[in-house]
């Protein structure tokens, strides 16, 4: 299916719905199963990695298959909990899961108005070294956040910088248990993915034997997090049985599904610094509605602004935070055949009766484990080749890179806007400051090298003026605008005082190369002393002498 | 002399101080004294404006004219208090000349920032709608605050809407003397100008009593604020011998130089809420930086970044509110022929003697006088003829003009912000969804009507993509780069995923027109099936077919 930014003129289920085909039903139960197997232990790493109780990354693991599959527009997008969200939610939430709902509100909130609005061009402003930059930082920030996990360390401080300075320095309190149990579950998670990714899919012609086992390193890879989340647990089980327990455990979580309520909008304030605290608050819900579209803005299927803010202002009344389109789990899914959205009903289904009857199993769930899944899910996001493909390419590029990368470690909001920021003077320089190309002559030949948008006018006006009237005796000057593509009042009157100028000094200054569009707006001012010609040979000729190319 | 705005490699003072003639002593002197007669009934009256004790209008007119004369690269800018600088002062400072202080040095060290980081041009994005709506209704608002002295209302609130339904409830609250002596005052102002303006100077050939008369005729004119404000003072003190006081008085102003000291950063807060007050402070100079730079954008020649920073700067030491460059007094500075920045010593003394030894005489100007040099200097602002230009024009440059002027009614910061804001998308969707023109035929010849900055490549990728593939059978492109000026990874990118998509349908991509710089970063990135040829006709030759140009 095409994807769209744009909401859409019926209701996208009506699409597929009517002639939804019962061949299509295995394929979509057996996908929104294996999404729903990585689902459950990812939601509950997320919640960890959020900072906030396990419960609540099952809460916001169902809303958005469900919305998803009346509003989707590709197959395969699953939206849910991911880890970069996890960790802007982490940053902003401390611990406080009212907090994380109310963000998932606002957040929603900003995305409906975003699609309702065709705003969605403005996140093509986020370039592809700010998105290389984040993703990159943020793979290395996540995967070190869950090292204390691994080495069954408490007490870690969440900023990046000392998170690194105290587990260098408490690396000696490393709990042999969990240490062992990361590394293999790491290993495992990692061999898994490996030999999937090389086992082919057996054809019809080969033999039973050889299907089953091929049918059985799949499905083991695909539903890899379960696997070993579930061993790791079953491991963890016996060792209480037997009366020891050399694991960090998950501990006990709430059994039952979350209650349908508006999220809270205010805190028992102990002083009436509400206000500013809400303001704050929507302040951070613009930067994450932008943080959250992120992921809109690469390659592959995205969710549109209207489902996934539909998903999240609904998820906020079931207790979620913030979700957006998984990348993982949309690969899960895609591989797993999935026809239409309808997958998503199965995944979210899984998800509320892991809720309704599974949470006291997951109690013995050892946190290195949950860390693995995490760890084994944000590796492949970091590219160390960027920065050589950049340098190659594109060296300018590298300025956005190092900058959104490095500021990430500090803080991800900082680098994020940092990087936009940045790449975007770069983008208003180049507009503000377009390449002219000016070639001598008995007349001034002068070619702005792009459109001219008004910052770029006055920048024109000196440009020209000052080579004009360099020369003894000053010349006129031919403006040749093939390149210009729509023109604004602005402009115009940047052009009007630049023919003021040279009349002034007793020079003229003749146009080219107009487009229509642009000469209708010329014409409509009533310039003084405005004239143009079809070419730059003959306006050359009308100001009494032809220009020589440069 | 040429205007920069860039730091300058020496002091300006040196260009040309060593080359000073003599002949021009007497010209500096005359205009700086006619300057200065302006300068100081304004800074009475600006002060006022601003919410603050009067003497703080003197004590920002000095400092700017010494400053100036050192860093100064136009002969004729004259740095000090203007009406629409009061108006923002009044917004922000409230009444607390410590705030308007501070104000002054934050928004100095921005300046001086955005001189030294050569971000200068990001100011050509404020654009002339912009700028127009905001003094057309900073015109009128100002004025409209005026009108409560001219009345000899009192206690008539700040914001615009209450300003008028309050003057308009109050209006028989009228005080007889003030509204006669107000409303002479405006006609003395504006007959003095337009007389001014009308009798040319005499030449030398013409009999001394004609020269004479004129000469007093353009004196009268040059100086109407400091007579006119003289001879409603002198009228003030007749009553107040007489023993009855028609008027509304200025009272009585400290006399003596303002100290010499460093801003305050922090009032005594009663709570622990300097932080955030700072904060707020911090973000309303930027946006003052950012305004007090307005005046940068429009024709006329502006005071560098660097040296209307060091003014602010310095003169936040001698409790200056922010200042910047004069319209009208640099109007007043051309007329009467100054000849270097130096007449704005002889300005600046002026006011420092006012401040020594003149105070005591203020007491007794009246406060509608100084609201009629108010009004008299804000109306030339107001531009009616600029709402049907547009109209003729361009029509879309009226959504700017228009959130710009009505939302300056509600608050001016407000509509500037909403103004750059809504021109600025406007622009930034411009370069977001280039035209872009196809010619269908055999094969699909693309041609991106302007330059292919990042934020437009999605897009011509959706455009080039469903276009080629609606066609049974669908057919191959040429994309025409000749508009293309420069690009940048994101783009690169772009491409290469529109490549392989046409790849993946068993179509190509040809590329012509590419200008040197784009084609070698295109090569660098090793794009796989590139291919390039100089014209459209070649490229659609070696694609097999030939393009038909619609």
């Amino acid at each position: 299916m095409p994807r769209s930014r744009c909401p859409l003129p019926a209701l996208p289920i009506l699409r597929w719905l009517p002639r939804y085909s019962l061949a299509w039903l295995p394929l979509d139960l057996l996908a929104g199963l294996a999404v729903g197997l990585t689902t459950v232990p990812q939601a509950l790493a997320y919640a960890e990695l959020a900072g906030l109780p396990l419960q609540y990354g099952l809460y916001s693991s169902f809303m958005g298959c469900f919305v998803y599959c009346f509003l989707g527009t590709a197959k395969d997008v699953t939206l849910g909990p991911t880890a970069i969200m996890s960790l802007l939610v982490s940053s902003y939430a401390s611990h406080e899961p009212v907090h994380a709902v109310l963000l998932a509100f606002l957040s929603g909130c900003i995305q409906l108005a975003m699609g309702l609005l065709h705003l969605g061009f403005l996140l093509d402003f986020i370039s592809f070294p700010v998105i290389k930059g984040f993703t990159s930082a943020a793979s290395i920030t996540i995967s070190f956040n869950q090292i204390k996990n691994i080495l069954g360390l408490q007490g870690i401080p969440r900023q990046f910088f000392l998170q690194v300075y105290e587990t260098l320095r408490r690396i000696g309190e490393t709990r042999a248990g969990d240490a062992v149990l990361g590394l293999s579950c790491l290993a495992a998670l990692a061999g898994l993915r490996a030999v999937r990714s090389q086992v082919p899919r057996a054809g019809p012609a080969e033999s039973l034997a050889v299907r089953i086992s091929h049918l059985i390193v799949w499905i083991s890879g695909t539903a890899r997090n379960a696997l070993v989340v579930l061993f790791a647990g079953l491991v963890a089980y016996s060792f209480q049985v037997l009366g020891s327990q050399p694991f960090r455990l998950t501990g006990s979580i709430p059994q039952g599904l979350p209650p349908f309520r508006p999220p809270r909008f205010s805190l028992a304030a102990p002083n009436g610094t509400v206000p500013f605290q809400s303001m704050v608050q929507v302040g951070a819900a613009a930067l994450q509605g932008l943080l959250c579209s992120l992921q809109h803005s690469s390659a592959s299927p995205a969710p549109s602004f209207v489902s996934s803010g539909v998903a999240n202002v609904l998820g906020s009344f079931v207790s979620s935070y913030p979700i957006t389109g998984s990348f993982g789990r949309t690969a899960v899914n895609a591989q797993s055949g999935v026809c239409t959205p309808a997958g998503g009903l199965v995944t979210g289904a899984l998800v509320l009766l892991s809720l309704a009857y599974l949470t006291s199993l997951f109690y013995y769930i050892p946190k290195a484990a949950l860390a693995a899944v995490i760890i084994s899910a944000v590796v492949p996001m970091f590219d160390a080749g960027i920065f050589r493909t950049l340098w190659r390419v594109k060296k300018l590029d590298l300025v956005p890179l190092c900058v959104t990368f490095l500021l990430c470690f500090w803080e991800v909001q900082y680098g994020i806007v940092a990087g936009v920021l940045v790449s975007g003077i770069l983008l208003l320089y180049s507009i503000a400051r377009p390449p002219i190309k000016v070639s001598e002559g008995a007349v001034l030949l002068v070619q702005p090298g792009s459109s001219l948008h008004f910052p770029a006018v006055e920048h024109l006006r000196d440009c020209v003026c000052s080579r004009a009237l360099a020369a003894s005796p000053p010349r006129s000057v031919v403006l040749d605008c093939c390149h210009v593509s729509s023109i604004d009042y602005t402009a115009v009157l940047g052009l009007a005082e630049l023919l003021q100028e040279l009349r002034r000094h007793g020079l003229s200054l003749a146009f080219c190369g107009l487009k229509d569009s642009v000469l209708q707006v010329l014409l409509s001012a009533d310039l003084e002393g405005f004239q143009h010609f079809p070419s730059w040979e003959e306006a050359g000729e009308a100001l009494g002498c032809s220009p020589r190319v440069g």
